[in-house]
């Protein structure tokens, strides 16, 4: 029997400084602030919207919400997250993304300022986790992966990690922050030839392949931690991960469930984020704005 | 007996390319111009210095050198690196550095247009790179190892690569090239637990490491291709690379030397970039601007 990498302890304990921050930051006048900036009425978006401002709320965070039409142009979209960026009463901004079609993601979220960009969305933010170079945020789902280990007391450095898909918001990023950690850090994916090969040495196994079970009994060996960032639903609409948990847990040393894992942290990430960009806005500026005007 | 993997008949096939484009730009009128800017009067930079315009001027393409005081200002440098990128009759820019300390490098840079960036130095070739955005340039030693094994036919997707160094001009965009070829990579480093566990393994050995000698007979195994990116100088003033190469040659299935292995492929790599840059310019503007004037 595996030990269970309960999402929800690590959240917890990431939340409880979230809003200890947060409450500090309200009583000198500077509550953070979440701006969420939705395009469309999409119903995911919306029930994720909800969730957000649930947690946002109860860490003490407020938010608000810039509901954009689904035929807004991308110059409109862009200087939406420019005020946003300006505006020394906005913390952090999350765009919920993909955006459709007909706009330009890439060029539009350059609009968006990297001390602002608490998903880790921007160029600024990439070369952050690439280069090391200190901008940005790193995504909230690598970041995540990170901090469930930490919660739990894995050491990473010399570890062996191996992580299963590539991705610009998993793979690659979570990559480069287990090296800044001194891991070892091996990158599988679909054209890896062994995969079972490989994922079977690694202390650490992290699997983001995106598809339900792809990890099974064959792909481990006793005593890994196996950190499971997929969520998909089975034929029964049941929510699962991207390893086949009941295959696997009885013979890893430790492994996150889905739900209550990985994702379940993401969102703590996230706001973990703003708090920390309204800190560092604060330092920087102790006085807002608008009192500075009064003055 | 290895296989020597002679970088010298990779840089001429390379070099062969470079100089077909170049006559073609030169009887259009467009000779392609490498622009190189030298802060000081160093004594490796001048040396440097002669071996690219050598080579440059062989394949066809026209140097000009901007000197620089060891004295000048960031303004000032900046300044010359944006002149450089507006310039038409400038094809590629290829700054020396590292700058002096008193040079803020990571701003200067990105005065310089990504698509004169030949050596890969901007954020913008990072995140080409790091991204795959398809901006900018690779920093050309990353690349001469994967033109190497192209050069010997060295079947890249599914293979196991390992890289010996995280560093950002060879380990880590060497990782990303190679991940976008369907390798599967494992990035070691001075905190990897078992080296010689994680080196043995790998179809392609890759060291960069920056220091002399540092992989040895423990550490490969019969058969491996093995890529030795190191330069360095052993206590007789003779250069080596960061493989044992004495040690290791007689076991691996092929190696490239030092000298003439990867190095000498860099060199042609980034002229390659230059007569690259100017056909893209050439596509994009069939008339350079004097003529346009004219007209």
């Amino acid at each position: 029997m595996a030990t269970i990498l309960s999402g929800k302890a690590v959240a917890e304990s990431i939340t409880e400084k979230t809003r200890a921050k947060a409450e500090e930051l309200t009583a000198q006048g500077r509550q953070p602030v979440l701006l969420i900036v939705r395009v469309g009425e999409k119903g995911s978006d919306l029930s994720y919207e909800r969730g957000v401002i649930r947690r946002a709320e109860s860490a003490g965070i407020a938010v608000r919400v810039k509901a954009l039409p689904e035929t807004v142009s991308g110059e409109e979209m862009a200087d939406v997250l420019r005020e946003a960026s300006e505006d020394p009463t906005v913390s952090g901004v999350l765009p919920f993304l993909p955006l459709p079609g007909h706009l330009n993601e890439k060029i539009i979220l350059e609009a968006l300022a990297p001390e602002k960009d608490i998903d880790g969305a921007t160029r600024s933010s990439m070369l952050g986790v690439y280069a090391g170079s200190g901008e940005g945020y790193s995504p909230c789902t690598p970041e995540a992966v990170i901090r469930i280990l930490d919660h739990y007391g894995v050491e990473l450095s010399g570890k062996k990690v191996a992580i299963v898909g590539r991705s610009l918001v998993v793979g690659k990023p979570l990559a480069m922050l287990l090296l800044a950690r001194n891991a070892t850090v091996t990158l599988c994916h679909t054209k890896t030839a062994d995969l079972p090969g490989e994922t079977r040495q690694a202390d650490i196994l992290v699997v983001a392949t995106g598809h339900a079970k792809t990890i099974r009994s064959a792909h481990i060996r006793k005593g890994q931690f196996v950190l499971d960032v997929g969520i998909n639903f089975d034929a029964f609409g049941k929510m699962c991960g991207d390893v086949a948990f009941e295959e696997v847990e009885p013979f890893v040393g430790a492994i996150t469930p889905v739900p209550g894992g990985v994702g379940t942290v993401t969102n703590a990430v996230l706001l973990s984020h703003v708090v920390d960009a309204a800190a560092r806005a604060y330092a920087k500026d102790p006085l807002p704005k608008s009192k500075k005007t009064e003055a």
